[in-house]
């Protein structure tokens, strides 16, 4: 079995390299562009490989071995469905179908139960990694039929990355749509993320005036912290050194900031909303594109709204521990946000979801990759089902730290009138989960004021309304 | 015509409140509800009254006068097409059906699409008030078939609120689902300014430590307002001020501070991420009843996670007016939020929303009406296509004047470690906004780097790749 082929279909830049990584595990095969470009490139990139690139889907089919395995790397929508439609038209029962891609899960949902139908078994796999991850080892999420994914597993622990410790970054992250799911939620982390070292690094730049190239010290130092390290405070460094070959000075510093988006982070947020999980961080991360998309009418608002003199007259070797201490915090709250979601999902919809393997498999080959999901593991491994991984003792102490730096940095930015859109998000959710009273009882009073929504007592059981007006 | 009766179908609160409404003012008023206790209760309020109060659904149609005029006010969902279906065996082509309720936009639209299809016209119609509101005058916000509109709006211009100068607060909302839409972002308002309201209320509560009829007092002096003054701030003094029967004390420190929510604002927090406007302060206090609701997590944590010391050592004169003046900007920004989303929503669903009208009839009968209305409607009256009303010379001035309060009372708040889930929001949303730069060229590099999305460039058009890690 180790040695049938596997299927890909969809050479673009990802499904190119998912397929040589595959093939240089020692499986030969069988890839499939209608398009010339994309054909003619993987024959380039796969010469003297084990790779046979066909252009229709009845010779790719025809060379499957039964049961077949066919890998889909398609953009997510409406072209799945497509290249799903047209397999059906060759695929016989008992053949596995993987979506490599990005979908929705709720399309997931839906196209599983179509292939159930059909007899065929469907496989909602999320991959992370990039470019590069897909052709040296990503993270892969995959999830819903059982029997489907032992079938692939052994394809897929032999191309996943590989942690130090703890074995290949794969794991079944549970039944129907779970393994989107997952990559969903990885994907909105990794906006969480992204946009707190942005609000880090506009600090620096706006709020302090330091230069490129000393953000980019500052960064490249960070590289080796056991708190912040990570793949996405790697390519931070990588970045911020990069110059222009033109000007010859930073190329960060020509780069339009309007932030695109594919999706992945909108719908977490939106599910987060359905499931009524808090994940402000991940949220306000997909508000911070939105509101730098908005370019011209900030420019228009930059010469009628008044900034704040943003020079900030601290000690800046302290802001810059300020600085790693709640970026710190704030990723481990990207990360507490992200899992708390999924072990919702996983309830509500029955995944079975086991978030220490999920912890594991994105130690290595996936975006979100980072230093502290060895301890993020060990939490969810030591107690499966803690409601927050905030109040485990091994962050806990680390809320209590830092949480006075997160306060000062915010403080410090708002002052120099440098948003703080994640990094205020952030410290709003610490400061709320750790309350044990928030003002929702001034809300709730209100609320049945004007449409007797009724409220509960502190006091006693039972539900109540007042005649507020009398 | 105009002395044709009116039909009421479902006679909760609202729905005999809205009949007694319509009867008042000269339209007789067949009304309907299956169950007993219901019916009762609106043939007891309806005594002498020109309401006929039916139980079944075709005594309830064959009373009506041709063609038929029939308000829903049921709850929404699942419960508004059993309605709707049952009605269907008796109404005919011609007569109009509108949909009162909270309905969720989507199905307003698959709704129409069904009875347009059986002939019959429908109008989904947002109402605003509350019972009181129900009674004596409600904002109301219809939309859909603008010849049924025509044919009801006599009843509605009747049975709403009036402003001193300014018309009945009903207009014609859109084409398609236009009004429940502009009842769900106006409901998505009412979620800000309430959320808003309370971390004022908070901060006098937990930062200052203030006792709960001083802060009444302050409330109670800002229903005068001309800047935060209106609904809102006029039931927070008259909920502060209520007394506990029993205790003595108010009964607001007896409420349990977990807030509950219908949909409304998490349907407009949704809308927001799929047409990509931000709407940071509405979606966050959505995040802020989310997080309320998790009160036994919050009590466990509270014995975890340290807080900072709570007490605020200025002046309170001095901070209250801050406050004053930070929640009127931060009202603002949500109304500015809000009516952006409306535009939006208008452009892509082609509902042709004037803002101005919109703005008119929040003035008076609805949750959200306040004094800042009338400037608002007078801008959008001016510049119907103003990107965002803040950049107005009128609301521009207020943003320039005000936000040095709103960000020292974020600072004072997060130094005492009272949460500001939606100020906070406010403020990064109005740094954000008025800011020519924002980090997202780091951000586009960061997606460059791992997945090629491309970026591109403050000097030059076109579409750029870097290959980073050469």
């Amino acid at each position: 079995m180790a040695t049938d082929n596997f299927g890909v279909a969809g050479l673009g830049v990802m499904g190119r390299n998912v397929a040589l990584n595959i093939e240089r595990n020692g499986f030969p095969v069988i890839a499939y562009n209608r398009s010339d470009p994309n054909a003619q490139r993987m024959r380039e990139e796969s010469a003297g490989k084990n790779v046979t690139v066909t252009q229709s889907f009845q010779e790719f089919v025809s060379l499957l071995d039964a049961p077949r395995r066919v890998l889909l790397m398609v953009t997510a929508g409406a072209g799945t469905d497509r290249v799903i439609d047209a397999l059906l038209e060759y695929l016989e029962p008992g053949d596995v179908l993987i979506d490599g891609g990005n979908s929705h899960f709720p399309d997931t949902d839906r196209r599983a139960k179509r292939l159930q139908e059909a007899g065929l078994h469907f496989v909602g796999c999320g991959i992370s990694g990039g470019e590069e991850g897909a052709l040296w080892g990503p993270s892969i999420m995959p999830g819903g039929n059982r029997e489907a994914y032992d079938r692939i597993a052994p394809v897929l622990e032999r191309i996943a990355a590989k942690t130090a410790d703890d074995g290949s970054c794969v794991t079944y992250c549970g039944r129907y749509a779970a393994g989107h799911y997952v990559k969903m939620v990885h994907n909105g982390i990794e906006y969480g993320i992204m946009q707190l070292i942005c609000e880090v690094y506009d600090i620096l730049r706006r709020a302090v005036g330091m230069p490129t190239p000393e953000i980019q010290a500052v960064f490249q130092r960070w590289t080796e912290s056991q708190q912040v390290g990570g793949y996405l405070v790697d390519i931070t460094a990588q970045c911020l050194d990069k110059a222009d070959p033109d000007s010859g000075t930073p190329i960060v510093e020509k780069i339009l900031d309007t932030a695109g988006q594919k999706g992945t982070g909108k719908w977490t947020a939106q599910s987060a909303l359905d499931l009524g999980i808090p994940i402000p961080t991940l949220s306000q991360a997909v508000n911070a594109r939105i509101l730098s998309g908005l370019k011209s009418a900030r420019v228009e608002a930059s010469t009628i709204l008044d900034a704040p003199d943003p020079s900030y007259d601290g000690d800046v070797e302290e802001l810059t521990q300020l600085l790693h201490d709640a970026l710190h915090l704030a990723m481990i709250a990207c990360y507490a946000q992200g899992l708390h979601l999924i072990q919702a999902a996983s309830k509500e919809y029955e995944f079975g979801t086991d978030l220490a393997e999920v912890s594991r498999i994105w130690k290595q080959g996936c975006i979100i990759r980072s230093k502290l999901l060895d301890p993020i593991k060990k939490v969810y491994k030591e107690q499966p089902g803690i409601k927050n991984m905030l109040v485990h003792p091994s962050f806990a102490s680390v809320v209590n730290e830092s949480l006075p730096a997160l306060r000062a940095v915010v403080e410090s930015a708002n002052r120099s009138g440098v948003a703080t859109t994640c990094l205020g998000a952030t410290l709003a959710y610490l400061d709320s989960y750790r309350s044990e009273f928030l003002p929702a009882n001034l809300l709730q009073a209100l609320r049945d004021n004007f449409g007797a929504h009724t409220y509960r007592r502190l006091d006693r059981p039972g539900v109540f309304h007042t005649h507020w007006n009398r």
